[in-house]
């Protein structure tokens, strides 16, 4: 085996680009100082466009997940009544979040593989008009399945001053987000997916509607009080020592996506998800979702004839290329192909014919370049 | 001036060394894989002699403030009573977040510039018994006080179950912290300081003493929760996506301190200190501290007969030499110089040559050389 090399074909974190890497190299600033003022400065106009919105977006130091407890610890307090969309993993950690603040938390649980549907949150949030904020998650890493958080949002929105608050962590910066027009409240994501950066910050971006819950908010808070993190970035700065080389991967990033252009970027992010689906169809092993609710960032797989953590330890020992498991219930189940961020339609081809190989050594008689071919021809269609 | 130069002196973030800046353009690994798995199995130990500890150190993606609150909301709950002794911004930042959580807060304040007796510490927690935590900083950043942390700690432990909870988030690594010797309960640090890496990062290490008490808190948390990353660290993983390439960096920092010799690396940050001091007292610029309260890694400078922020802004047109000023009530009346991490006595001697220089340009008749000299002799005995 060829060494040096990774396959890194996970949901996230993704392959960082090398003009990136080498801006995280550049030699440490002071927080506090002119460079880094003018750094953000830099940073906050090009941010905007990715989450589709005139908001300035806030920089968290932490994993995706301090994100989420943000949006959480933020807008509501013991007592309080909220509903949490579940539809995988990370709909679990939301409420599992508000659960920790003794959130009134209803459940709407989903079918893993399956989206939610407007309509059912239209008719929940009729049965239950207290309910002060309403929790989705965008693109579901766990099943792959892409929310229609655009409806959802019209949906609680008819009913007075609920929040939408939307984990878009794994799939913001590859998929269309146009938060003001679509009403999101709250919207959150990570920097090491789409946003092809290593873990380590979290994007938060706010409403009007919410800004105002917030500043009334009588939750406890303080590393993660949004209304901290507004007020230095008015002035070009951050409430405490945020992640300095992050930040330098992240103006190289945004630059990068500038270049590509950000409908090209939606576009190659479709076009990645529209070659994979194809290619299992054509070698007859299910996806675990729909075409409807497929997410442009991930892909799941259910195998029915191979053990999908078996071709996991194959592929990983042969190409060291490494595909997600399934998560919970999911365990053993299904593998998951992640292709967002700095991926392409090339990579997705190596991919695939490489998965192609693995599944020979795992004993399953595919004809060998049949998914390769499936996806070239979506790729010149 | 010569381009592409920066000359870093502030107390954090520091300069990275250029192996641990290769280190962390490693290509990304997946956080739930065999990589990060060995990759934390190999931190691990390595990380216990920088706090003098048996007990796992525990990693958590955030700046040092994220560590702070994980203090807090870990052990104490609204009501709760503590002691806060505030000796500087970040000690006073200790005190704002149990405001922040209705902790019942004692504020000891000393001077700025001076360090607390254990003396006075004793007195206090006789007249208040029912004291549950005391909260301490090691090293004063925005003063340069070393707290004699150890005296604190055996005045603490003398009063039945109270915990002695340590900030030493600008000197852990680069000054002698024996917790379980001493007797602290949590000692707390980031990585932007001593550790020589870019922020994002915080450290934190527990007594068996501050489990139990951890184990029966109520507060509610989740992100900041401790018991979530101790059973991971057990498993050698984390309980959210951690910062993977601040991690690839600590393993090159802690080979690197393995290198020297934590030792050799304690007494590298005792004589830059002994040479910084030297160097003003020969120049006849007054520093805030006395020499019993002057820690090794940060030096703070309180000029009679110039004003600090003219020679900052001096040295910064001049040299790319970044120095800190005061905060708070001494904003513009202190300079601040780090001397921690990835910096040498040569560092040291460059540092004070320059800023004789930039005496001379601000005005002030010093002999120029004198002070290199002083550092120079204090490097030769």
């Amino acid at each position: 085996m060829l060494s040096d090399q990774q396959i890194l074909r996970i949901p996230g974190p993704s392959p960082i680009p090398p003009s990136v890497q080498r801006a995280m190299s550049q030699p440490m600033i002071g927080h506090r100082d002119q460079e880094t003022k003018e750094l953000l400065q830099r940073i906050k106009p090009d941010l905007k466009p990715l989450f589709g919105t005139e908001q300035e977006v806030n920089i968290i130091t932490g994993s995706g997940t301090a994100g989420l407890e943000a949006a959480v610890v933020n807008t509501v307090k013991p007592g309080d009544e909220v509903l949490v969309i579940v539809t995988g993993a990370f709909g679990d950690r939301f409420a599992k979040i508000c659960a920790a603040y003794q959130i009134k938390t209803h459940r709407y649980d989903v079918n893993w593989g399956e989206a939610v549907t407007s309509d059912a949150i239209k008719e929940y949030l009729e049965k239950y008009p207290s309910i002060k904020a309403v929790f989705a998650t965008f693109c579901e890493t766990s099943t792959g399945v892409l929310n229609p958080v655009q409806e959802i949002a019209e949906a609680v929105h008819t009913h007075s001053n609920t929040l939408f608050i939307v984990d878009g962590v794994s799939c913001v910066g590859g998929v269309e987000a146009k938060m003001d027009e679509w009403d999101i409240d709250i919207l959150v994501t990570g920097s090491q997916k789409a946003m092809m950066l290593p873990p380590g910050l979290a994007f938060i971006a706010v409403s009007e509607r919410a800004w105002k819950v917030i500043e009334n908010n009588t939750q406890p808070r303080f590393y993660l009080d949004l209304k901290k993190y507004r007020d230095n970035l008015d002035k070009d700065s951050t409430p405490f020592t945020p992640a300095v080389s992050l930040l330098f991967g992240l103006e190289q990033v945004l630059r990068l996506i500038e270049q590509e252009g950000l409908e090209q970027v939606y576009a190659r992010h479709q076009l990645m998800m529209k070659m994979t689906r194809a290619a299992f169809n054509a070698l007859d092993i299910p996806l675990l979702t729909t075409d409807k609710a497929a997410s442009p960032t991930v892909t799941a797989i259910k195998p029915a004839d191979f053990q999908a953590d078996e071709l996991r330890r194959i592929l990983k020992e042969d190409f060291s290329l490494t595909m997600a498991g399934g998560q919970q219930h999911l365990k053993g189940r299904i593998f998951r192909i992640g292709h967002m961020g700095y991926c392409s339609p090339a990579d997705v081809l190596q991919t695939i014919s490489v998965i192609e190989i693995g599944l020979r050594k795992a004993g399953k008689t595919t004809e060998l370049g049949k998914g390769t071919q499936a996806a070239q021809e979506v790729y010149l269609r």
